[in-house]
């Protein structure tokens, strides 16, 4: 079977569940009684558990992070481009773990799942959840499959915030952390676009305060335009104008004088829009852009990000790309200087891309030749 | 009465309006049955009518550029910067013309005034206009005024581009063309943007399909979250930082754990959107973006800018802002080049300022000098 896969895929790959029944605080002064986390392995745990990678996935995405569920799936998992044989992430030598974030829609316990207390679906009754909830939620995960430290915990974008999240809530149980694409907080702007995809899906009349589940109808409309916003954030305006440019649907020569698509990008958009709302849930998109907008280590030290960092000892992975203009290179070198500040150990690559934040999803040469080699020298330690 | 206001303003205008009646044939292949334009005047046109500068309007804009017309009115007209005695467009030297766009909500023919074929408002049975055709619709405007020939068309964004437009096609109408923080046609990133901005409008269940004026409601929803969307795209990053920061909104210390105003830029945005809506109107703000995607002058001549601005006599002035990214000093420069490239007399101002695309509108220094300096050319060769 796994022949029909690309030699340096994961191939087949079949998702799990994991049930904690202890209750978890969370950062809201909520309490979530007991949860479940969805999540798949790729690669063999060695004997003394030290091979372990934990991967943290970003707004949109889910613990499919590489290979296939299916035979005939149409596409792998969203860090295909890094996960499995021979790649960073080598799946030859590492045992990678991908979880779905608590409040996600993919098998965790989120707004989808049903409220023990009622028996609905929670909707709008999940409690929004923190980056940090998120690392305590993850680390039952490493706790139920007897992984005490990860060689390391990587992520791109809101997943290298949850790396970075870990480095400084759980330093012992990482040694190191892969930070990708990623920001020590949101800026304004960042919020800005956050906000604007929240309006978008709380004005949709479908949306009912959040407990559409029980109507039947989903706030189709507003959750298509959070995601049509978020795809021009991924991408550069290089990128797209390379991509599309000005190119006509199939009418080179005249206008039609309607808001009909005109132009490949709005197909482009269009479809993208469409596509998301049938398989992603307006409650976990608001409450992942709530956990970004809330990002923010150095708000515990009076702004000081080197002394939010102080308590970190594991050596830290930095990439950013230059094209990226959600999370731009200065973002990352933000948060090298914190590190180097303290005087912790941290590489630092700024990869020339043009496909803006979405590059770290992509297969670009010099990332995965520098994110290779950093894992080279987590394997050589770790002795696999 | 015109003591109540500074010195340098216009102060106390009253708008006006003139029909025509001739029929007026668009790009679309449409024809209007003759049209009305709103107007306002600020100075006085002198004996040979060389003195008229004639202002164009971008996309949210109106006929109202400068002065109050009530005395009291909050806030000045939406060029007040750049339009008064001893500002760059100097009304103790220049005749200054603004009127309102075909199309446009605030006193021309456009969807919410009646089509005099149904007696109902035209609704989304307005058609859509082009750059060209507010060019057109505007030359009639000058013949009514007695304007041969403008000493200068000036504008800022699409308002610029309306310039270009004049240059291109009655260069023998206009001795110069002043071309702010505008592009030669728009970006894939540009149209994207455009696009959720149309499908957040046309996919609010009150639009119904543009005929809402005949039902009460209106698609405020939809066409708040479009001005919320442009206005990120109008300031820069560094000015949204410098203006709201992470500021919170009287919370500086625990997240509220919810979707109510958090940060300082939700609270901004949400009041510009809000406000947006009870002075535009829906189909106007399709429409303008449509013609937006339509500029592109280097089309007809299969992309060869140059080639598109052959036939331009004007001299020109165009102007940028270095932290524009909706229109980026790049699209300036192209413009630029194309013109230099056919031996054409333009001078070029690339303005430092944080403030974004909006800085157009905006009291800056540097920008009002330069502005400044190349109408007082302007002025001497008309003799004012």
């Amino acid at each position: 079977m796994a022949g029909s896969f690309a030699d340096d895929s994961v191939g087949l790959v079949t998702p799990r569940t994991v049930h904690f029944d202890e209750s978890l605080a969370l950062d809201s002064g909520r309490v979530l009684p007991g949860y479940t986390l969805a999540y798949e392995t790729y690669g063999e745990l060695n004997a003394d558990a030290s091979n372990a990678v934990l991967v943290c996935h970003a707004l949109s995405g889910n613990h499919h992070a590489a290979g296939y569920n299916a035979p005939d799936e149409r596409k792998p998992g969203w860090w295909e481009a890094c996960i499995g044989p021979g790649k960073p992430l080598d799946t030859n030598r590492f045992f990678v773990v991908c979880s779905n974030n608590l409040g996600g829609c993919h098998g965790s316990t989120g707004p989808t799942t049903h409220n023990p207390e009622t028996g609905e679906p929670y909707g709008a009754d999940f409690p929004l959840v923190t980056v940090r909830d998120w690392v305590r939620s993850q680390a039952r995960l490493a706790d139920h499959l007897g992984i005490t430290r990860w060689a390391a915990v990587a992520g791109g974008s809101l997943g290298g915030m949850q790396a970075l999240q870990w480095a400084i809530d759980l330093p012992e149980r990482l040694a190191h952390a892969i930070v990708i694409a990623a920001a020590p907080r949101l800026s304004a702007q960042n919020i800005a676009f956050n906000e604007v995809a929240r309006q978008a899906i709380r004005s949709d009349p479908d949306f009912q305060e959040g407990h559409y589940a029980t109507t039947g109808d989903r706030p189709r409309t507003g959750l298509m335009l959070a995601r049509m916003l978020g795809h021009i954030t991924y991408l550069s305006e290089a990128a797209m104008g390379e991509k599309f440019g000005r190119d006509r649907r199939g009418k080179p020569n005249d206008y039609g004088f309607n808001y009909d698509v005109e132009f490949e990008v709005e197909s482009y958009l269009r479809y993208q829009g469409q596509s998301f709302v049938d398989r992603f849930d307006a409650n976990t998109y608001l409450l992942m852009t709530r956990a970004l907008d809330y990002f923010d280590p150095a708000a515990a030290c009076e702004g000081d990000l080197a002394e939010a960092l102080r308590g970190v000892t594991a050596p830290c992975f930095v990439a950013s790309f230059t094209s990226d203009w959600r999370f731009p290179p200065a973002a990352s070198r933000e948060i090298v200087r914190a590190l180097l500040d303290t005087n912790k150990r941290v590489s630092y690559a700024e990869i020339r891309a043009s496909h803006g934040h979405d590059a770290f999803l992509m297969p670009v040469p010099r990332y995965r030749e520098v994110f290779t080699t950093y894992m080279q020298r987590v394997a050589a330690e770790v002795g696999v």
